[in-house]
């Protein structure tokens, strides 16, 4: 007899208002925690046990940091909130009509649902593009990616053909936003300064990073002078970065440019772009690209008490009529927002409208090298703004502990230029890459 | 065309005699450390690229510390060595005639041959116990461990039954020596401190930890008064110690033990034994209990420039008349003692034979609670015992990186029983059962 059997949410009755959320990412975690316990039940619903800082994702990938510096256990954030309850689960179904949610433990009735469910990488429905590329949107897909390196370092090792090891070695990052800039820079200075003393037997000047755009500039969006210094920076770092052009097919050996040009690459990272997870049985005229149209209250259009929040949100304004930029700040903004509002929502009272405020953006591309736009749009690079980055970063984190671990590795990694995390421990192995597959059998370092 | 056709060991030719190390474990690693590289081409095979400081694995397993904070990237630690190789891969065969080493990537010739690729988790041929249990000889079975109570502690929050919460919570460890004995000491400081603060609506009262030694003592062979004590010490803390009986038999549900009783558990924990990992195409005059006889010299008997050291080598001695404890200390000594050897050996300079020298045993129960047996068997326990434990943990860990961390670590728990690495990052998924997969494929939480 399974143990398994009897299983059911758990969650108490109450004579509370219940709100919902689902997603433990930044709009979910504000939300939660600017709820008054006194006034509502709240219940919190991811398919993780932990939130995770998407913004370092490219730092455990890149080995510079260890997975749980950027990540922390939901439930040990809120282990103080009373009436606050978490469940482990995915979503499956919402009922509007009759306020439910349908889960894979069960259904629950709620008065109020914080839909911040955020996105997934959007691969534009290329199979096979999805199949052999490495997306960056949670910790295990950096953990993989990172694995993937490491086990390419090995096999650059095992050849002797110059040709070879630069197939190998290759890289090509698609999508140059923020993700896709961090991850050349934090590549770029492994190849310099980590890489070399670890495989004496491999050649690095064999390792090319490719840093694929389709537009014109670097960290599209942010100001001219902070593309083009990003543009600088990583050029002089050694990323080859390609402009103007997409990556059209990767077979998971080559990748073929809109341009004509062809990389050979087993390593493709894909940060080109993501799309929201609309859950099933919302309602179609509520959803515009795969967003819930919110108004200026957060609150879904046409809805009777649902809010969305962060990237699954397009809340239009005069200076964003594409919705706000999928980033944090918008989410914890929103998050905050909805979380005071639910009580004078509750009470009638009247509401003041959202207004995203604009901290301004940062992107880091290498050690003491960063750039920043100030709300005012004006922008600055260099120490000051790497500086200002990681402070920014730091602060944001979310536990304490968090930001200990962040910092000393930072500071750990400054003074010594070693990152430390590169242990293959749960080994990548690519399901079309027969050789590759055998031989990680064959070594059986899977364990 | 595959990226990965035309490997080789690609270890370059040498006038130099050339020493093969098979494992990267405590005894690999001093025997590395201590070769001259002005007289040997060093070559180091092993399966991970990463070295596991096995004695602390329970307290990743039971999310005390972060994985990388107790294993080091074999290339990281010897990359200031000269004439040094590392290649990650898996031996499949010694020719011992013709002096070669097969592997996944080709052969190679050695002069000598030191097999330091020590032992793994013992069924005794039991395969369901092999299919269910959780071992705990390495990194991932650590990992895997520490993501099957995390998920069960979520499972337990979702039934209401407090018998079936029980037989969710429950858990079975198999064998009493120091891994099994500081396993339950680190669950039963969990269940008390940690757990019931994450998880309000889970019970812990239900939460049973069960011990079970085939032998009249926990801790056999360390001094009577630090078995007793162990045994006090945990009786006191709440795990339910059975002696004198043996898990005959485990379902993945239920454990039925030689005395009769059975305990319905998901979670059996199997440290109950090891077997030496004898590598293909050795002399069967060679082998015995699956150890490698090594004489006093830790050459193995009737070899020619074969070596063996710690948990493979089985060295006779008066004192230890079934070979040396299989402990950290004699694989370090026997490595070291190698190590430093081969230049005499090479020389045909007169050896001295390796002596053993006990440093005593230690193990820890809890916080501040240890037992330490010194070299003249005399033995005491508390917080005495507890810090020499810290000290000396903290002493042989390989880098000064990993030193840091775990201090941090420690101090950080010591203060505030929040150990904080509850993360469930690569869910475990049983394979027998079929509703926690279910549930596990229902909610994706394993992107």
């Amino acid at each position: 007899m399974p143990l398994f059997s009897g299983i059911s949410l758990n969650i108490p009755d109450t004579d509370k208002p219940r709100v919902v959320i689902i997603g433990g990412g930044f709009g979910g975690l504000y939300a939660a925690h600017n709820l008054d316990s006194s006034k509502f039940q709240i219940v919190l619903f991811d398919k993780r046990n932990y939130h995770t800082f998407q913004p370092l994702l490219y730092q455990v990938a890149t080995a510079g940091l260890q997975a749980d510096a950027i990540a922390g256990p939901l439930r040990t954030t809120f282990k103080k909130k009373k009436n606050f309850f978490f469940r482990l689960l995915r979503v499956q179904k919402i009922d509007p009509d009759e306020k439910l949610v349908f889960t894979s433990s069960g259904s629950l009735h709620y008065d109020y649902l914080i839909i911040a469910n955020g996105c997934r990488s959007n691969f534009y429905g290329d199979e096979m593009m999805e199949k052999f590329s490495f997306p960056m949107k949670s910790i295990p897909d950096a953990l993989n990616l990172r694995s993937q390196l490491m086990q390419t370092f090995e096999m650059a090792g095992l050849v002797k053909d110059p040709a070879k090891q630069r197939d190998l070695l290759s890289i090509v990052i698609v999508g140059g936003g923020p993700t896709g800039v961090e991850t050349a820079g934090a590549l770029s200075e492994l190849r310099k300064h980590v890489l070399p003393k670890d495989y004496p037997d491999v050649d690095f000047s064999n390792m090319h990073i490719h840093l694929v755009q389709s537009g014109n500039f670097l960290l599209a969006g942010m100001a001219e002078k902070s593309c083009k210094r990003a543009y600088a920076d990583l050029t002089k770092m050694g990323v080859e970065v390609i402009l103007n052009s997409k990556v059209s097919s990767y077979d998971g050996y080559t990748a073929t440019l809109t341009n004509g040009q062809t990389i050979a690459t087993s390593t493709l990272i894909w940060s080109a772009g993501v799309k929201g997870d609309v859950i099933p049985g919302l309602k179609p005229e509520w959803i515009d690209h795969n967003k819930l149209v919110v108004d200026n209250h957060c609150k879904v259009v046409g809805s009777d008490g649902i809010f969305a929040l962060g990237d699954i949100a397009i809340l239009r304004t005069d200076k964003y009529p594409n919705g706000l930029p999928g980033v944090a700040q918008p989410a914890i903004q929103m998050g905050t927002y909805v979380g005071k509002n639910l009580c004078k929502i509750q009470n009638n009272e009247p509401l003041k409208d959202f207004k995203y405020f604009d901290k301004g953006s940062l992107a880091t591309i290498g050690k003491g090298k960063a750039v920043c736009d100030l709300p005012n749009k004006k922008a600055f690079g260099g120490l000051l703004a790497w500086m200002i980055w990681a402070f920014v970063h730091i602060t944001f984190l979310v536990s304490f502990k968090n930001r200990v671990k962040v910092f000393i590795n930072w500071v750990w990694n400054y003074l010594t230029y070693d990152t430390g995390n590169r242990l293959i421990i749960r080994p990548y192995i690519r399901t079309n890459d027969r050789v590759a597959e055998k031989i990680v059998k064959d070594n059986e370092y899977s364990s």
